[in-house]
């Protein structure tokens, strides 16, 4: 396995060694907490061909601990893009049609600009010198990266969690820019106990001797222990209690009776464990306290004088929501205060809630219903973006 | 207040500060782990008197971090005792006319042998040396403290959660013996996400270099960060959405703005930082390693050949299955999976679904409704064991 820490700066001179393409604004950004960052860089994938008309776009927008190799494979883990379900030729997001992009957030660790980057005011990693961003940040970045690109209208912006977040943050924030927008299992607003959930992830991070309040990078440390339990907890969210007993229940972990003791009898253990330890071999603690706390501070109503619904005043944007029944981190009913707000200020919208027992992760998985959905959605769209028929 | 580690040894010579009982077991205990306890020492309360026939005793078992001060204050936090609410004269639980007994669990941290008392092999404390035992463990103490009160049968056997998990092991184990049972917000057997929610809060205190192995005792420490975020992720599960969203919402904890920094700008960042903190001055990490295990252990059903009927065939136990219908970590679907099993060997069982929106805590907490069900089981129970009525 490659080391992210050797890819994401090999030389040490601000240039990475992954692959993609890297957007330099210094222009530089004017972020809600008040302070600036310039210049600031955004890591970008593309896939496609931008048509004469730069009219077939599609932006993809990450969720928490996703980034742009959406569809190819990861440059640390090797494994597939995380979308590369339903992004390449001939499949829903065809790039034989549309001209598919996802850079990775303002703060995050792939080749973006986040807290491990060197602050050019001291000469040393940010840590939690790094400015708090918001979603409103992450997205105007990447406003930056498709002005860059020329292109004045996205045919559609797509993205599931905090993917969903930026969704709809682009629609209300640009309402011109956005033909068709696609929130999937996300809210208009962190809930409490989902500031919760991310606030005990912080805790374990901050917890850990080796996080060096944030410094661990100056320490030649890494908060390996704190990150995988930030990592396990969050990842019990991400699926159903249906599922979890369906791919595990009670089963043993290669033994055929109790242990009595602490190791991971149980197999729904020894997953839990490995997807904490494989985590922290892809992601950066301090990343994971500034995404959790950008999904925290999101709140689109308030913004907008607590109204949801002016968040959306006279949008021309086509909508399609997408839930799934048994997600219980943003559950349908998230959903339904989205497609309220929206119908209230004549919106065109469509609202599909996708019978699954997967939990939020579903919206990562192989759900045909979910890719019908979205391939109608896309399809009608496209016709009447223009973009002729499949 | 007063720290834990001061009342339980003060003299280091096995006497405890604790106010209330001990019973000490020369007798010993065989362990399901195949090891043996001997001497060991359960510590216990007990309100009001036994009457002359021992007709009139209740156990109340107490929940994974409570223990044995039910009805009086707390020795370490000076707060009520946790069912103070029910129990006392002229309350559901009558002291005037039960004799209530609650001893803390084997493996606890108030008095009862854990993992933090001296192993006598070794002179040092136990640390993880201490043996994993499990719910059926703790039952067969409190039988030998139940024998040694002279009591040959229960009135009822009553509690929730983990204690609603002792209850079921009483009934099972000792039909005879427990005239009623109440098991209260509980399962028949752990499930995957209550397995994996547990084994996130190992992982957050074995995560703290503090624990050191097991031995921090030795080592003069204590797992104090990586406990308290044990506790973190626990007390979200304790209890609902709907809760957290009334409670706290995403009201600011004494701010009129974001703080765009990583302090506790929610109200409900600060409350679970608080639940943490606190926890961490009156409970044990090694004996919380314990009790989660014994919790994730429990099928009581694998106990009688995989058919949960079989744990009550034949039984004369009158039953009382309580629910909550907000409680999403031992859901009225656990309880429903019990009435069915208890049904098809034609028990004598009552069941009902508490509609509250208050979670897993409402067993803890002022729920009309379920305290007059309660009331009524117990007063109709009375009067068949020629109690008298009320």
């Amino acid at each position: 396995m490659i080391d992210q820490a050797s890819l994401l700066n090999p030389a040490g001179d601000g240039v990475t060694g992954l692959p993609g393409h890297q957007f330099v604004s210094t222009q530089g950004l004017a972020l809600d907490c008040g302070l600036s960052l310039a210049p600031y860089t955004l890591a970008y994938t593309t896939y496609g061909q931008l048509n004469a008309d730069r009219s077939n776009a599609i932006l993809v927008c990450h969720a928490l601990t996703g980034d742009q190799y959406v569809a190819e494979p990861h440059p640390v883990t090797g494994k597939p893009g995380w979308w590369d379900i339903l992004i390449g030729p001939g499949k829903v997001l065809d790039t034989d049609r549309y001209f598919v992009i996802c850079s990775n957030v303002l703060g995050g660790c792939m080749g973006t600009t986040g807290p491990s980057d060197v602050n050019p005011a001291t000469g040393e990693p940010f840590g939690t010198n790094f400015p708090v961003i918001t979603i409103a940040d992450m997205v105007r970045a990447q406003a930056q990266l498709i002005d860059h690109l020329g292109i004045d209208q996205l045919f559609a912006v797509i993205g599931g969690s905090m993917g969903g977040m930026q969704v709809l943050e682009w629609a209300a924030r640009y309402p011109t820019r956005v033909f068709a927008a696609v929130p999937i299992a996300t809210a208009a607003r962190h809930s409490a106990q989902n500031i919760a959930f991310h606030e005990v992830g912080r805790q374990a991070i901050r917890a850990d001797p080796d996080w060096c309040g944030g410094a661990y990078q100056i320490a030649g440390k890494r908060p390996h222990r704190g990150l995988a339990v930030a990592r396990m907890a969050a990842h019990i969210t991400y699926l159903s209690e249906p599922a979890l007993h369906r791919k595990f229940g009670r089963s043993l972990q290669a033994r055929e009776q109790l242990s009595y003791g602490f190791e991971a009898d149980f197999q729904v253990e020894s997953y839990l464990r490995h997807q904490g330890s494989s985590f922290v071999d892809r992601f950066d603690a301090n990343s994971y306290l500034y995404i959790t706390r950008a999904m925290d501070y999101f709140d689109l109503a308030a913004e907008h004088g607590g109204q949801l619904a002016d968040a959306f005043a006279r949008t021309p944007t086509r909508f399609c929501v997408v839930s799934f029944s048994s997600d219980w981190l943003f559950p349908t009913a998230e959903s339904r205060v989205l497609v309220r707000a929206l119908n209230s200020v004549a919106a065109n919208v469509s609202f599909v809630e996708i019978p699954t027992d997967r939990g939020h992760d579903a919206f990562l998985l192989d759900e045909p219903e979910f890719h019908q959905v979205l391939d109608g959605f896309l399809s009608g769209s496209a016709e009447l973006r223009g973009l002729g028929r499949r």
